[in-house]
């Protein structure tokens, strides 16, 4: 399988503005090696961030662009989701000063003293991660960021929006398909900020950060032009919308898969919107991140058939 | 079992001036008999909400207060759900102009001009509500609407806040208990506002409403002062926070269950915070009343145990 | 002329249900006599809030209801404030831990240790206020809280709304009319917590409170139904909105100012928003009440003449 | 004086990625042509967005890069602005579906049909504009939009933030100083989009807009590092701050005014945020960008003295 390692150094904006790492077929499967959202700089407790990282401004360091052939602006990029490893026994979380869901932020000011700076170092075994005070929890990985390239923009990899990116949803896990925009010629991926596991939210802003062995395989669906990213597990449809307030995260979500329903099922606006309203299911992906990202699904078993 | 119905006119406010419906003993189980969010006036698809409720500003009909004995300010209700049975056989639901999660409101105001007004009436049949075009959907119900009087204030029964009231959380569901603060001698219980099922966040605003009968218990926990409603399910303890813009009720949630955890279980706040980052679970109650509300989760099997 | 003196304890909500302290007739002057937002018990910078107060949460004691003879649901009481005078030669002003527009409040929780309390004693003299480090500011006086009861509600004083409350905006000062909608017979209006002077947004919650001697003229518009406040000074037309988010607050004084123009100028709605877009004007009046307030406002210069 | 036009297409980004336009001396005067946001293709009511502009998405064309000799990241650009004449005897404004402070909009979506799409053409004559109905208000003109290139990051020309951008507040106007933070070598500025007058929030989203011959002075301060854009009036010390929701935009701009007088003034946090409660003035530049932009003054008459 072809093996995709940044070579030079890793990506800190999406756009397309960067020397390809790999160019690859559509339909190929593909291994990607992700660095940790903080360049794999934290092994000990005492390597604080703001201690160890060059840059904490530009963090959460990506492998990219992967250029998919015969991709092109209009068409919809195809993510299928293998496999993800852990690179080494231990995630990573950290408090960081100025960031987090409840204090304040860069986007959020306030005149209070921050939080102090921590890092927790959690070992990996079995399947498991060990948490503080003996609590074990389930290896649940997923790609905190991916996406694509926009057009003529080039933004930082902190920040999710209508590209992907950083939207630390925990749908993007192994066994699910994460649907992109394409907006310039071969598409330009990116991905990284693996995730071990993650609470809704990512509440103090930093989950299980791992590196990682990414198994993915990159399709192309020419002509299929969609606005949001999209996902699709076995048991739903769903669409990630990145904004604030959360309520316009929220908005977003919940129109954009009205439209994936009205596209690719056949419904009208208000039929669908009635339906979610009884049974739609909504993730808060993240609520520290410059956009907070939010997941609307729809179960794909009260989903009228397709008729094709 | 000790019967209540609303005799006289159902209550439009949570607060401390009505009469009582009825006076009960902490300990004590109870049925009530609870009127729809449309007053059951709507049983056709021609009963538009606008010709056939007397006020649509006031509408969200409560069975209340119900007084028990021995409350105090400073004190908990304890609230366990034990059965909601719907009293007819359908559920209804529709589209109110300048209502709803993706449309115009009066809280936030646009001048486009409305969705169309429209009703949907759905059969309820061997535990399942029968949605459009064969959609088939669990019975699920919960209590919409639930709360204590505030002190002094007196707030209509379509907003949520630090009382509870029109949270349309599904954990309010038999099987629950739901904690409530009491402000005032005897608490002054309401509640209604059934939903025979709901999705995430009550997109279109008006989930699967039902006239029900609902089993209860009511008891007191002396000298246990909380700030938000809790709720404890089998396998999670949680908060729910009701406010705007949708981050301050998910603020005010997650500080809450983190206060939660501290007083009841001895953490620390900073040691709750990271624990809720990498397990916390997070429900979008409602996206369509005067407040937000969020539930904010920690499973108990990650939980330090309580020491006494 | 007639005064107005709470006797009897101050209020803490905007309702229905309190005893009148007044009963007045439509055009009548009448001065009113209010308490600062601190009960008057702060005089000395040893007078923390904490300290002095009965109880923080309910503070912002208002004067009223005084009850206007003749007014009834749907009308619109007219409020013209000629005169606003101190009762002391002192303003005071405070930093409150957990309250203000840049630091964690109740709202807006955060895990950060609050901002340290202080108090401001601040001398008045020759229609000066003589603050920190030698700035002297000119004396700008209004009325910070005023309002009429909604019709089922009982609101805190501390929150602005659809019925007027704790708006802080500089716009209701002598010289201008202040129009509110009448919710119940004899419209039960409250005043109080009036500003010495403030900047926008009263960014740290507390602005330069006083005691003061009030005189207004009261009367009622009979048959004119407005649904948020409206003033008028000689300059503009305006309405305050109070909502969060601070967006939510805007969009409702420029929609609400809309109507305005439509119903007493005789515009279309979009040719009003055309206008504005050009010639409007905003005011954030508060930033830190459990609403934000904001003031839409249209120049009179540019309105178009009366018809009648 | 040195002439700038743009020569090759204009520019629908900020960031670092573009040839140069221009490369000139600190201290040296210039004049500056720039389009109008509609690439000057509206000429008559006929002339709808929809229709003749390439790409409604990316419009807002700037002028730039022009590179200052000297600058490095981290230090200062001083943008004095002398001089603004409009380039036609007419402003343009529209109303876009989609697009506006009272309207569903891609950041805020719903369901609702959009506003009908209309052009107003407006003359200039006489320092006047002639809005509809006769009303003329003064020709009052300002940069829409300038600032610097991101360190790697490249924004869309709509979007406002800590690099300036499409800002569309009033006080980046003739006789003030724009102050934008280095992040690049040789700084890279960027401006257009005139306004030729606006009201306060630009509530449809379009202001009077035309194209012009901008008069500006450039200049490097060395080792002066700030984080957001500052103005300095012969009456205010300012900051702009760009973000959503509208709260954390005020956040931001009072606290990095806060910073601003803590670093030039030598006042102590605490100090100026009491100071700026009683004497703050805000203005809200644009709710209608994809972050909205606020203004926060400190007027200079009660500013401390500069010791040096």
């Amino acid at each position: 399988m072809k093996e995709v390692r940044q070579t030079g150094e890793y990506r800190y904006t999406f756009g397309p503005y960067h020397e390809p790492v790999a160019i690859v077929d559509p339909g190929e499967a593909l291994v990607i090696y992700t660095a940790d959202a903080f360049e794999n700089k934290i092994n000990r407790p005492e390597d604080l961030p703001s201690k160890v990282l060059s840059n904490v401004q530009f963090t959460n360091p990506q492998t990219g662009p992967i250029l998919v052939k015969g991709a092109e602006k209009g068409d919809t990029l195809s993510v299928k989701i293998l496999n993800i490893e852990p690179l080494r026994k231990f995630a990573v979380s950290a408090f960081i000063p100025y960031f987090g869901g409840l204090t304040n932020t860069n986007s959020t000011p306030m005149l209070n003293e921050p939080l102090p700076e921590r890092v927790f170092i959690y070992a990996i075994k079995d399947d498991k991660i060990e948490l503080e005070n003996g609590v074990r929890i389930p290896y649940a990985p997923f790609l905190g960021t991916i996406g694509t390239a926009p057009e003529i923009e080039s933004i930082n990899t902190l920040t999710p929006g209508y590209w992907g990116g950083n939207m630390d949803c925990p749908e993007t896990c192994p066994g699910n398909e994460v649907q992109l925009p394409v907006f310039v010629k071969d598409a330009h991926f990116f991905t990284g900020d693996v995730h071990a596991a993650q609470g809704d939210g990512e509440l103090c802003g930093v989950a299980c950060e791992i590196p990682a062995r990414v198994t993915i395989m990159l399709d192309v669906v020419k002509g299929k032009k969609i606005r949001w990213p999209r996902i699709i597990s076995k048991e739903h449809i769903m669409v990630v919308g990145s904004a604030r307030p959360m309520e316009d995260a929220a908005r977003i979500a919940w129109s954009e898969l009205i439209n994936f329903m009205v596209e690719e099922y056949g419904y009208e606006k208000l039929e669908a919107y009635q339906l979610l309203t009884q049974v739609g299911v909504m993730r808060v992906g993240n609520m520290v991140d410059p956009n907070y990202s939010l997941v609307a699904k729809c179960p794909k078993e009260y989903l009228r058939k397709h008729s094709g």
